[in-house]
């Protein structure tokens, strides 16, 4: 949404499991909004009651037998649904959207994870975006090891969390290609350094943005 | 699935609200069975467990507020697990397979209906069905008037069922457009006609059928 500066900014969090992403979610959410901004605070799949309900359809561990061309379209209506009913009227209203993940994480676990063709996926993308893309993507990055053994001490493992190594490292390569593909957009944060040290490097982010913010007042005023 | 000779026939049946679509399933059933045919009856949206889930979520009266997007993706969903879990398999394993309502319903209940871009739901059906398509549609047309007059009487209408006149009108005449489009595979049926008319029309289909399958069978002995 950068060539329009009237409406807010599309923020998205990614990395694999036991990254931090919820815990540093909260802080750059808090940091946001104490400089001011009214945020959307949201996540994917889910984000909307029907959304949630595609979500319980995803995770129940009694669907071992989902075809992966089922879970991909399942994922995009949950996403058609949220950005529909939640995300683009936020944008539209002047408020700025933070999301738990989107589309680069389906391009890393559907198609690093599962193995779907990458040009697969990029055309329900366009089927459902048409072009549409976060403005900033915060890719919380760390050792696959690290990260499963850091999300086992959550409890149960739901069906994704079930799979091998070879998937998460899969998931976590695919995210750094992105990342190497799309520089503009996205910001990687190595999650395996302390916390403090990972909100030191938010708190550049979230001036990096409101730089932004500050630019285009200053040019609508002009 | 024309051009192999050794697999099953895949059969949809088509049409509006009251066309007696499933009566005349019944019938059409019983007399392939009767040939000696081994069928799978089967009915879209639906047709697996997470089908049925996906319809429940579809056909909810509470669901006011679902975008036509998230609809059209739900109805692919549920098409690719039904399409990947049952009618291929049963296809190759050399099983004929009836079905009702497969993609033409989308184009009239989601693109005539409710007007998403045509273009749009024949990229989603490439996406999924990459080329597959029904041997044989026969359609069951009747008056819209007519249809709803003999749904109305079945109880408390669904959500589709809420919808105006105007929509079934739209859906009718999107079904007549491609059973134009689509000589080949289409058979429409005047279903206003009293019901041991409609079923000698279906005799004649089930000899046409009956009768590739014995040319076939020949090709495949000599």
């Amino acid at each position: 949404m950068n060539t329009q500066t009237d409406i807010g900014r599309f923020i998205t969090l990614e990395g694999g499991e036991g990254a931090g992403k919820s815990t540093n979610a909260t802080y750059f959410a808090s940091q946001l909004e104490a400089a001011g901004i009214t945020l959307r605070v949201t996540r994917e799949p889910g984000g909307t009651v029907l959304g949630e309900r595609i979500r319980e359809l995803l995770l129940d561990p009694s669907h071992q037998a989902v075809h992966a061309d089922t879970e991909l379209l399942l994922m995009f209506a949950a996403r058609a649904q949220h950005l529909n009913e939640v995300i683009l009227p936020a944008l539209q209203a002047g408020e700025w959207v933070l999301c738990d993940r989107f589309t680069d994480a389906t391009y890393a676990y559907q198609g690093g994870g599962r193995g779907i063709d990458m040009q697969r996926i990029a055309e329900l993308e366009a089927w459902v975006q048409q072009g549409f893309e976060p403005d900033m993507t915060i890719l919380f990055d760390l050792p696959v090891e690290t990260g499963l053994a850091r999300a086992g001490k959550r409890g149960a493992l739901d069906r994704f969390e079930q799979e091998q190594t070879s998937f998460f490292t899969s998931v976590r390569d695919t995210y750094l290609q992105r990342a190497k593909q799309y520089p503009r957009r996205f910001r990687v944060i190595d999650a395996a350094q302390k916390l403090d040290d990972v909100q030191r490097q938010l708190d550049t982010l979230v001036e990096e943005l409101l730089a932004t913010r500050d630019k285009h007042t200053g040019e609508q005023t002009r």
